[in-house]
């Protein structure tokens, strides 16, 4: 029977996109604003005719633009679709040991569907009770590591210096550090991959860029790392990149002054709302990203809340698990978005 | 060393895609003609604002708009990011046997890049000398099935019954059938689809749709076999497709009109090259597909008369491998293209 040869896996649940008029979204941490106003510049030059031709498969426009944004050479640059593509990717193409792979058990849950889709070994290690890492645990023989930081979804971050101390540690393993969100306010260590060899760096232009529908994500390492990536990369598919993707995403990676706008507009409005969420009896560890992670701590169920806030047309993301059961994660809309938010939890709290 | 855990791989090389000014390109079978009317419409509609937010991950407009247009249920249509990504997900979905998988030895140079991607054990059955597939290669044990049909680069259709044949005796694995080019005058097995349980029929964007730049693949099935592999999607990429390819790949396949008219164009412009190329002694299988397959029956060696034509800029395709080292691949272009590229011809062979 053919169905014996399948491949049967239970794949990651992303956030709902539905579609309800007047929603405020706040299950996915997409960025609340547009992206820059060269994407629509750039959009509005397009010109379809170009479709017939395959991309640039080498995506060198994008991937050079990437580069230059950050001061890194193409050679150490990757692009994929999504920061998802280039992690299934880089698991696919680092993590082959027969020794587990090591990640948080709070973390991205993608990370436990990748490996289990290309049957990777790995072993969650237990958060400290504030959602802290405790780096020794990361001290040990493994086949690799892979870190949010800050960690999603409790928006916690890895102090740089920690971060460092867990990829010198692991000389003989690649340690995947993924700053979807580290540009609300955390540190990158995109410098130490002048330092060490086994290091590679995942981003996305999903939040900080305002282009989740654009599919584009990123990774910087060293030459010889990114040359791995690229030739797996290769033999999945030639052209992952499609044209719009490459010429707005250009455009969207040049435009640093609207970056750095929306992004400073979006940890003003997240500061706030800490406050706002605080004097409603709410508690979480300190966001440096583009949500907040929250435990009520009053009597009302956190189903409740959820079920109250999407009556309001709010969505908001929950997730099962004995250590996250009571927890809500809310992405940072805009100051409007925010204000009918803790207004709906007033009303619904009282 | 973390470079002992690395997945090594001989990638695949695509057609180049170089950037020179009025070159004729002939080499990846792209279609000569721009896309659809209404892809230039949607393109002129399209809000960029709509990029701040994730896709829809079922992708279910573009879906939709594939599966009405081959009257099929959307839940027997999957969509990919062209037909590389969707023959990876099947590959990777389907092809899990210890037995070997059976391709022939001259066909799509993807295939065995997937299967050593994925190390699923395969074996390359040699094609008949008039490159025509010899049916009852396949009526052996194997692990699954892929055939081009017609096949790349040859050109050669397999007939409808004799594939059939071949997914009939073939019960207990799964037969992919790339059509990629059956547009252009080849028998689908869609309807077999009804018929045998077994059955993953493979197309693309990048010929027939004229839209090589968006990258999107598609495939039918059953619900099942069609469940499997969105299981397998969504355990590496929530959202392959991005927004701009789900908006233009739904304008794109509902104009059935122009799409006729475009395939009408490159057929008889087809039929002309084929005899012009007689004309110049040249020799081929006959193609039912948007390219052909010549082998230059006079003195001028292969890879003289490639450089020739490139010298004109001119760019066609060629191919190592003892069976194949005469042959050069040449796309379908305009009628003012061939025109030119039978003219250099003349020239050159002269």
């Amino acid at each position: 029977m053919w169905e014996d040869n399948v491949r049967r896996v239970v794949p990651y649940t992303p956030g709902e996109q539905p579609k309800i008029q007047n929603l405020i979204k706040l299950n996915t941490n997409e960025n609340p604003y547009p992206p820059s106003p060269k994407v629509f510049e750039a959009l509005k030059n397009f010109d379809a005719g170009v479709l017939k031709k395959y991309p640039d498969p080498t995506v060198s426009m994008l991937a050079g633009a990437i580069a230059k944004a950050y001061s890194r050479d193409i050679s150490e640059t990757f692009v994929g679709v999504g920061s998802d593509d280039v992690l299934a990717m880089a698991f696919l193409t680092f993590f082959n040991s027969d020794k587990p792979i090591l990640f948080p058990d709070i973390t991205y849950s993608f990370y436990d569907v990748w490996a289990e889709l290309f049957k990777i070994p790995y072993k969650r290690i237990p958060l400290n009770d504030d959602f802290t890492v405790n780096k020794e645990d990361y001290f040990v023989e493994n086949g690799g590591i892979v870190l949010a930081n800050p960690n999603a979804p409790t928006g916690v971050e890895l102090p740089y210096n920690e971060v460092e101390e867990i990829i010198a540690k692991n000389h003989d393993s690649v340690v995947i550090v993924d700053e979807a969100y580290i540009d609300f306010g955390g540190r990158s260590v995109i410098d130490l991959i002048d330092k060490y060899d086994n290091l590679l760096i995942v981003r996305t232009y999903s939040k900080s860029r305002a282009a989740a529908g654009l599919r584009v994500g990123y990774a910087f390492s060293n030459k010889k790392m990114i040359s791995y990536l690229q030739d797996v990369k290769y033999s999945f598919n030639s052209y992952t990149m499609n044209t719009p993707s490459i010429v707005l995403g250009t455009a969207a990676v040049e435009d640093k002054a609207y970056f750095e706008e929306i992004r400073d507009k979006v940890i003003k409005t997240r500061e706030w709302t800490k406050e706002e969420l605080k004097k409603l009896n709410f508690s979480f560890a300190d966001s440096h990203t583009n949500f907040i992670f929250a435990r009520y701590n009053g009597n009302m169920k956190r189903d409740d809340i959820v079920k109250a806030l999407r009556d309001r047309s709010i969505l908001v993301r929950s997730f099962n698990g004995e250590r996250v059961k009571d927890y809500i994660r809310i992405s940072i809309g805009t100051d409007e978005e925010m204000k009918i938010v803790i207004d709906a939890l007033k009303e619904i709290l009282k």
